[in-house]
């Protein structure tokens, strides 16, 4: 089924308890900035029922029921492309997608490994995950997927932890009907806007830690969970949040630590349970596909990042200069070169042998991710150097409310004549959202920016020292006067004479 | 005169009109954010009163009172290298020093332009500023500096910009007892703190803009002054924002848009006023003085920096990996060349020849700061990159402080055996502090951290294809079975056959 | 027609006047540099003959004639796609490709040109650029294009140069059969090998230089035209050079400065003289092609430099290092990146409305081409930092053919065991050879490597105070006993105790 | 003593045998190459006999001779930075220094390493060094130091090499007068130049290796001693050589591979033999006093970089555009980091505790010579791309030397009005010397300059596409129209209204 915003929203009433900046959360739908995770969520079912948009987002499954396409297993590369526009698109239009991204890539993952167990020890692990994804597809379910462990003591295996051994989520108890596990996944984004949630293992583990060797689903409203939701990036909401921080108030962070205090899950629901061999399976088959999102997600930010700042420099007057255009070109290339990498590897992408799955190139999907991440803050300082320092010192909507001030702020915030100032300082204000907090352009602005230090050093130089140099090198006139390289000795006058002549009867 | 604490906090209950979020401040000293600025002010009052501090802080002027060293010219490399020692000691305190870093330093600027004035057009500005000097050594004021304009049009001249020609700070008026002046200054750090402030150009003004060249100074409670306080980094206080913001609650930004709607100033403190040939003398005066401020304040920064990333690979378990070592050597170098640097700015200086003052190396202090300013991101990407996921969604002090969740985080976020839970969260808040918001941090963790992408990009990546191409370029066995290397034509087989022999007779 | 390699090595002994290090060429066949270029420009023929290339590199045109397919104009993206294939195989065969690859991108550009002239200026050159065109096919010419003019002053255009008119080519005389041209091109590749060049204007030229505004085709042994051949990489030749230069024995710079001393060139020849409005149509157009070209001979480059770094990791016995693996992954994520923006700039090329050409991407065919060239110096160094010293202070073919001094190299520069000391001396050599002379190497590994220079900052650095201040900075203990930040005055004693207390009544 | 330049000549006519490019050399005297670096080794002993810089090189010993400063050991900061002052001196004049750079610092490490064992475990071996010191003294010898072994495969350690146990250099004789040694020292500079050569362990070995752990001194033309010179840079010499590599035939490599097939060294010249124990301290010593001479002699290199590059710009009337500026400033910028780095490793020193001599400070020689190294090929790419394609295809001595096509050249080549043509030849000339071979050039240069690449990549950019993203984020008008961002779902308009009110009473 494909439900209605409305459906999904009602589906969240569920007792699930959940924790932000230390208090109890009484609805993810009405805390002040828990609600914005859920509203952009809830585009997850704005977009398939969107005429426009259900071609791109609804496919029918095997019983010819309409059915979500990001449940479906990718079987070519038109089924990779279509997954990554459905990724663009959403996160395009401000949410949506970001609530099933880490849990179709965990049901992904464990399609794959459920093939390999059960092809290589005769393990029943696909009737299990076809079924799950029969009951995803039926309830059109909102599904994240939980990887990271908390790890403790980072250079310590699972079961050699000093403090205690559940650094790593592990099976405490194996019943009749089920497991019981305890331990945390760390950092897990779209919690308090999913209904359930696939575990699996965040890397390798060998036969002595095979009780951490553990994937399973669960309702996130299981007895035992505790979700601790992150510190969102501004508590403000509403209006003010919107004017304040136009990326955060609309896209505010989603993770959560998840507390499993012995929780028990049904057998039908675990997926991987002790097969020590093939945890390095479901780990790289999830990251395999899990980049593919990373490098979709950030064509959107990068569309951004670049308009952003060709903004601020039409804003500023500063359009037409070649240091900034050289740094508007960079942004540019920065963003083309991710998007034509993210595509390229569903172009060439890989047939997984055990699931028959399409899945995305690992070398470009990988390329692709680390380019973004690897240069993410070099563009932010680019991105602070080109709008300047009230990339930080820029009002906020309270002071821009407070009629007895805003005349000033109006009058004296305008850039180019044209220019509402109001646009002046939105545009801060996402420069300031995006790139972060102030130490970042104080540090590159306080006491004169970038540009204008690089044009004190050029002036500051010694260039008659360094020029005397170079011209005493290639023997050209005009170094003799310096009193440096002037009064220098020299092999010509002091050693030459005295050598013997060159044999030339060597052959070189 | 050394004035105490006391006084100091005292002299701030003036009259002042600051606003901060939209509401009026009713008094800087209990104003829960604007507080924090007064409270590392108040130290440059602390420093000097202090025993061991005094020798170094406090000197005699020339009718033997006792005064501010920061107040007196520096006339040698040892007082440049004491000014940077003042600077220094000042920041790693926590404090003080900010205060006057930017009035000594237009002080100093206004001296050098003052003399040069004098001597070429006959002004008598030299005594104006002697007088000045005189009245802030006698009532020991805390002093900010006012440089940087609105600006407006960046492309446009004072006098050409279009909406209208208050986007730089000019006289509206010359009165028998003074000038009125009209207009804004933008980003003027320690202003809420500050008695007095220091006025100078921005920038190079030609004939045609001479209304806009002006320099005085004048109480920052005088009539028709409006200071417009910049956002706070974060909007707790107390033991909350210790916690949480651990830079932040002792260093909140302390720059103010500075409104002049029409403000009164004496002769007695106007030090330019027209003479547009000194303006490029002022600003670089200025900047030169300034960036070894700049260059000092970032010691104590960048020690804090390399020490916390030190801590983070501790309590993670990872000192001992060879990439997190390459990352930590990183930022030690970082930190000492920065060091170096500045100090050397002062072991080369330069006698200013009109004023007699010692000036600090321009190359050295612009190396320094620019060295700093250039690489911070890339610094703050490396931090991150060290301290993991948790530099984001590391817990609150709410969160720490709620009874029921404490033992879940004592007990999952635990790092090394032996250090305490507690010590790796607050290291993560400084790192989240420090190194900037949300999405700098999840750009790089989010989807597998850098160093997880780079050994996916060895394993991914076709070195069959590359090793192929490598060994028949060298002429070695191998690459003949490789399907794109190993079926190529070449030159030797397809070409020379039918090439005539090489003629030896040429002298290469 | 499609020559063989006899006939195209025949037509060069055509009076061509060339100099190569001062001496006149008798035979650019036979000469012991020069003719290395005849002999990759000769696969240009070879490919096309053989049986396995013909389908790829032949094609035919609208009479039904067999022609080199680089000499058809692209009208769809798979055009492109193959022109791109043919670049990357005859670059990866060793040769190839590089005779023509100027001249049929220049081909292209007044194909651009002349459609735009004769639709918008009434002028006839399509008519004559076609005939060019066949008269290339039937010939089956080895083409170059020439662009760069010497320019003289670079900030001066070119009829108010100072010491003499002629440093960009100009139009000396207009007679009735065709015109007289003088001045000189510079860096023009494959000329000694091509039959024919194609010239075009380097800049956009205003109304003034009109006489600079010139595009004509002429056989390279035309009367007046004089080449003066860049000095080659190494000038051994033979087995010894193939050797010791693994890479420039088969791909020896291939420029020549060309000199027009009023040299005739018929009307029929001339694809544009004075119509200065579509100078600029003519250098984009050009640039838009060729840039192709540079994006794609890079992708043989570039498996070559990391198949070559992989080779040396092992010989060395270092594969295994992570630190060896991330350069690893540098060189191949470097490569992979340039070569999927390469085909994608075909993929989504771009129809050129005057001629209906298709243009590659111009932004995917600019970031490959900078992304390959401004990263090129980087991956240099990374080769070198594997390699080790070994890259410069290797063996060369003299060395190693001397049987007195054969023993010692043999038995001391073995690497792995397993590996014959040969393959490592002759992949030292093409590191050597790729990677720049002496100096670079002798910068990154003299007194110690970057690898060793590292770790020795690692261990000199002063981490008791960066710790003391990051431990100081977030409130846990241990910094006390610190010699400078243990006596630190702070603000929460010195100041604090005197500050009235916070007013909560603000709304933040 | 002081001997004479004609003294040292002399001397090296000793019977030792060494090879280049394959030849047996007959006299290092008079070979076209090697003969080159002879006669910048003699600067050495040019310097101390020139009355102007005899007070800086020559001082007395405690017999009151006069020996060559560099032969005494360093015992406060002056001898240091005076040290340093003798290295920059000699580089800077074209030679010197280069003779003793390695020797001097492997006596100063074995001085080190002697007063360690002879205070641990009762040897005395500080006799024996401080003995030979004085036969250097006394004989004013050149000397050279030798570390690095050949090493075979990097991951095993000496005495588990599989081919053969010879690839560290071991004693394989301990007789009555003194020890039997083979191996080989590999890329050991100043060699054919030098009279004798200390040899030191290049790593720290373990007891089961300490027949490898050994320091010696032997005169280079011992029995049994063969050595195998490098590949020179340019194999031309003379007044062609100084045209065409200005910087090489000045400054060829003076690496040669030493090998020792058992010779014979009397136990007095035998400083460790065995002393595993010891092994860092021998290896820490020479890295920490040798990177201060890798610190000193680039000092003099950027120097002449960065002024080569400002001649470069002048030449090409470039000088004034702001692009260039940025370039230059780089550059300078470099050069006076690494400059005032080294410097405070002299100031910042710090006393070895066994030896009492004074070491220059760790961090700072380290930082020097890492920022040099590390930014080489960066430095070398910015001086080619202000320089232009000329700095590869620039005609060599012998095209300008035949009289009919110097015309040619000194016509097209000339750059701005009232340089001379060869002036701006000759500058080239350098920059390709410096900064490697054609690859290089034509990477950056080929297909368009990298400034070219930029602009191209500013205009191709879909700059509406970013923009629109950009507007949509701030909310400001613009975007609607866009034909992807203007078609979007938004959460506003899709979910929203959806949405029950916020719960207001959290305490955020």
């Amino acid at each position: 089924m494909i439900r209605t915003v409305e459906q999904y929203l009602e589906s969240l009433d569920d007792g699930r308890v959940v924790y932000c900046l230390g208090e109890k959360v009484k609805d993810v739908r009405t805390h002040p900035t828990i609600s914005t995770i859920i509203r952009f969520a809830a585009m997850d079912y704005a977009l398939p029922n969107d005429p426009k948009y259900r071609p791109l987002f609804v496919t029918q499954n095997e019983d010819g029921e309409d059915v979500n396409f990001l449940f479906t297993a990718p079987r070519t590369s038109e089924d990779l492309l279509r997954r990554r526009e459905c990724f663009v698109t959403g996160i395009r239009s401000g949410g949506g997608i970001l609530l099933h991204c880490m849990g179709i890539d965990a049901l992904a993952a464990i399609t794959v490994a459920a093939n390999k167990m059960d092809s290589n020890v005769a393990t029943h692990y696909v009737e299990r995950v076809e079924a799950y994804r029969k009951h995803l597809q039926k309830g059109d379910l909102g599904i994240t997927g939980a990887m990271t462990d908390v790890k403790g003591d980072r250079s310590l295996r699972p079961s050699k932890q000093v403090q205690h051994k559940d650094f790593y989520l592990r099976v405490v108890d194996r019943q009749k009907d089920g497991i019981v596990v305890r331990g945390a996944k760390m950092h897990i984004s779209a919690t308090p806007c999913a209904n359930e949630a696939i575990i699996v293992p965040c890397r390798t583990h060998g036969e002595e830690d095979k009780d951490y060797v553990l994937s399973f689903a669960t309702p996130l409203n299981a007895k035992g969970i505790t979700l601790l939701g992150v510190e969102p990036v501004t508590r403000t909401h509403g209006e003010e949040a919107l004017w304040d921080y136009p990326r955060s108030a609309v896209l505010q962070p989603t993770e959560c630590l998840i507390i499993f205090d012995d929780v028990f899950v049904p057998w039908e629901r675990v997926f991987m349970c002790g097969e020590w061999q093939f945890s390095q399976d479901i780990t790289y088959a999830f990251a395999s596909f899990h980049r593919l999102f990373g490098a979709s997600k950030m064509v959107a930010e990068l569309d951004m990042m670049a308009g952003i700042a060709a903004l601020m420099a039409e804003y500023n007057g500063l359009e037409k200069y070649t240091h900034i255009r050289e740094k508007l070109a960079w942004l540019a290339t920065y963003a083309e070169t991710v998007n034509v990498l993210g595509r390229s590897s569903c172009i060439d992408c890989v047939k997984e042998p055990a699931s028959g799955m399409m899945q995305p190139n690992w070398m470009h999907t990988n390329i692709a991710k680390f380019t973004f991440a690897n240069n993410w803050h070099e563009a932010c300082k680019i991105l602070q150097d080109i709008s300047g320092g009230i990339a930080t010192t820029v009002p906020t909507f309270k002071d821009w409310s407070n009629p007895e001030i805003q005349p000033f702020i109006e009058k004296y915030l305008g850039g180019k004549a044209g220019v509402p100032t109001v646009n002046r300082i939105r545009a801060a204000r996402l420069v300031k959202d995006m790139t972060g907090s102030y130490p970042q352009v104080d540090h590159i602005h306080g006491e004169g920016s970038l540009a204008a230090q690089k044009m004190f050093l050029y002036f500051s130089a010694d260039w008659d020292k360094y020029k005397a140099a170079g011209m005493r090198a290639i023997r050209v006139d005009g170094w003799q006067d310096h009193p440096i390289y002037g009064s220098l000795l020299s092999p010509e006058t002091a050693v030459v004479p005295k050598m013997p002549p060159i044999d030339t009867s060597y052959k070189l």
